[in-house]
């Protein structure tokens, strides 16, 4: 996972620089006005944020696949971004609002697991002050707008996350699929999600494959699969595994859909083994 | 319904200071160009616009779905933000442009009705200068572009929307669906649109609920419903009706879709009664 | 077709002054992060630079359709703004990455044909430096993020395109589908693609209808249809042609969708006939 370096070490510590880019993560959809809205309320209070759609194509309330996201992407941010995450089927509970800095970003998620698979140790988590940032009246359905933003904005104008609420000593992990090894070396896993391309992608990361890809071989939903380096190393239609894009194992087509062709998806039980040689 | 104050009173009075902030609200989609050309002629004319994506998804032509939304949505971008509407089915033909300019913010829509549920009692209506703004050589098909993305460039770089065009004495407002109150004091409505999420959206207001919420029940494709306060009231999979994030009746399924349990949609009526107590 | 002058004449002389927009156009759909994460890698090397989104919508694979695209597009933007298109079947494998500078503008792409048909005679195109650009340890799958991104971050910044990399006095270029004129004087043709309206796109270009759009007929899918000037000339579900937004023929219903009516797509043939009068 070829994650660059941001550039900022000390994570937690020192003075918090925004870099007034605020990047958005939900699962509202291209085709809906909740992340417009978001973006009016984030301009409203911080003229000079650069609002960034990281996703919105996140399947309704799937907290993994937005961890998954936020965890393969941020890095890639600079330094000072604004993370603001918002898949919350619990939006209206007593469910607490979670703000974090870690590693020079700052995060903005409810507190429901999905930081758990992004934040290092260093991470310093608090309880967002969610009186002190809502607009009045905040409604009891979409708290992306009337907290959210209005929090990333405070945090984009130069707030320090340290600023933005108490300490949280507690709080929810959700956990991406496991990577079980079984006594003959062989490892199961899951898909976690496909993308628009068919491509199914797990959560198997590159340092799994003890001596490189090219030594072992995948078996999924009854085919089996070597592990070439990059798409262009297969036939056009042909089926193929690979590292993918995030540093980690992912089941293709070349210009083909291996979700449909496999009829694959999240939860397709994966099976890694060493080639016989 | 939660608009906060935009900051400016007055309204159409007062000098015009846009925030450079251009929204964009139309039925394009988002597979095609569209929406990035005009970007591109937004910056290449105001280099410091700064073009937000309200919302892309209304379904071609659906100008109540546009009008709602803008309506709902607009008071939550800063003070001088330019909102740009292209649901336009009469492109071409000789309809007007309309530019206005209302509690502090401008607007430029195609006289087609869409602004009449968007505009206050205190708008500036005026008819767009078409040929001040126009491209060379305009399309037949393609005004959002050709005039509107111009219009808008010109707008936000500070032209007042009052030296934009003549007043319009007359302008076509559309209506939202009505809300009708029975001699028994149940009311009347129907579906606007369903969101990404299935949910219902209706135009009937928190309002009109006399005593609160939680005093009526919905009757919508058979089923009766009680009005809850959040998602969270409800069990996973159960349906539910709520006042939603627009401030109106909104009918859901928790973590589910509403939309296709139910197959209702735009149009779909809506039964609202007081409860038998 | 109504393109702008780009206010620069020269082309690839003079000094690079960059507009610092960097328009993107992809193959990734709107549903994925990989725009996301490209947008992040931007800023993180070019704080200042404004990306855009062109058109993310491009069929899997289809090169002719972003090339049409970026071609009928790329004149709207400001001069001195950075083209990014990744379309890129043969991400991985050997070919080379493109950067160019023609009329004003900075492109970069794969050399796999995209180039094609947008490029001027007076372009200037070089082999990207890939080395000198790419991220560390750069994916084998995703150069959108790990190449494409920080080269037009630094193109973004202020250097000169003639500074990215080697000329290449050989590069690929595809051709859109051919415009054929018969003995009789008909033209032979074919469906580029849809749009989300349904609208036909074809490559015929208004000058081909010798005397005006008017003189010619159209035949697609064993239906015969007259041209029209706009929309607005043909009644609520009657199917026309006209010449549209990127002055080429067009094959519409008025407030309906043709892609379905006709059952025709890309590379469905149109032929266009004097009329007999």
């Amino acid at each position: 996972m070829q994650i660059p370096s941001s550039g900022r070490s000390g994570g937690s510590h020192g003075a918090w620089r925004p870099s007034g880019v605020v990047s958005l993560l939900t699962d509202f959809g291209a085709d809906d006005a909740y992340v417009g809205v978001m973006k009016g309320v984030l301009l409203a209070r911080a003229p000079r944020a650069v609002p960034v759609d990281l996703c919105h194509g996140v399947a309704p309330q799937a907290l993994l696949h937005a961890a998954w996201l936020l965890k393969s992407a941020f890095a890639y941010f600079p330094a000072g971004t604004v993370h603001v995450a918002v898949v919350d089927p619990g939006v209206g509970s007593g469910r607490r609002i979670l703000v974090a800095r870690d590693r020079g970003h700052a995060f903005l998620a409810p507190d429901n697991g999905l930081l758990g698979p992004v934040l290092s140790k260093e991470a310093e988590v608090r309880a967002l002050d969610v009186e002190r940032f809502a607009l009045p009246n905040r409604s009891a359905t979409f708290h992306g707008r009337d907290v959210f933003a209005p929090a990333g904005a405070a945090l984009a104008s130069g707030l320090a996350p340290e600023e933005a609420g108490e300490l949280a000593p507690e709080w929810r992990r959700a956990e991406l699929p496991t990577v079980v090894e079984a006594n003959d070396g062989s490892l199961r896993t899951e898909v976690l999600y496909a993308d628009r391309f068919g491509n199914l992608v797990t959560p198997l990361g590159r340092e799994r494959l003890e001596g490189g890809p090219a030594r072992w071989t995948v078996e999924i939903a009854g085919v089996e699969l070597s592990i070439r380096s990059t798409y262009a190393d297969a036939e056009r239609g042909e089926r193929l595994a690979l590292v993918g894009s995030a540093g980690s194992l992912e089941i293709s087509v070349r210009e083909g859909d291996a979700a449909r062709e496999l009829a694959a998806g999240p939860g397709t039980p994966v099976l890694v083994r060493r080639r016989r040689s």
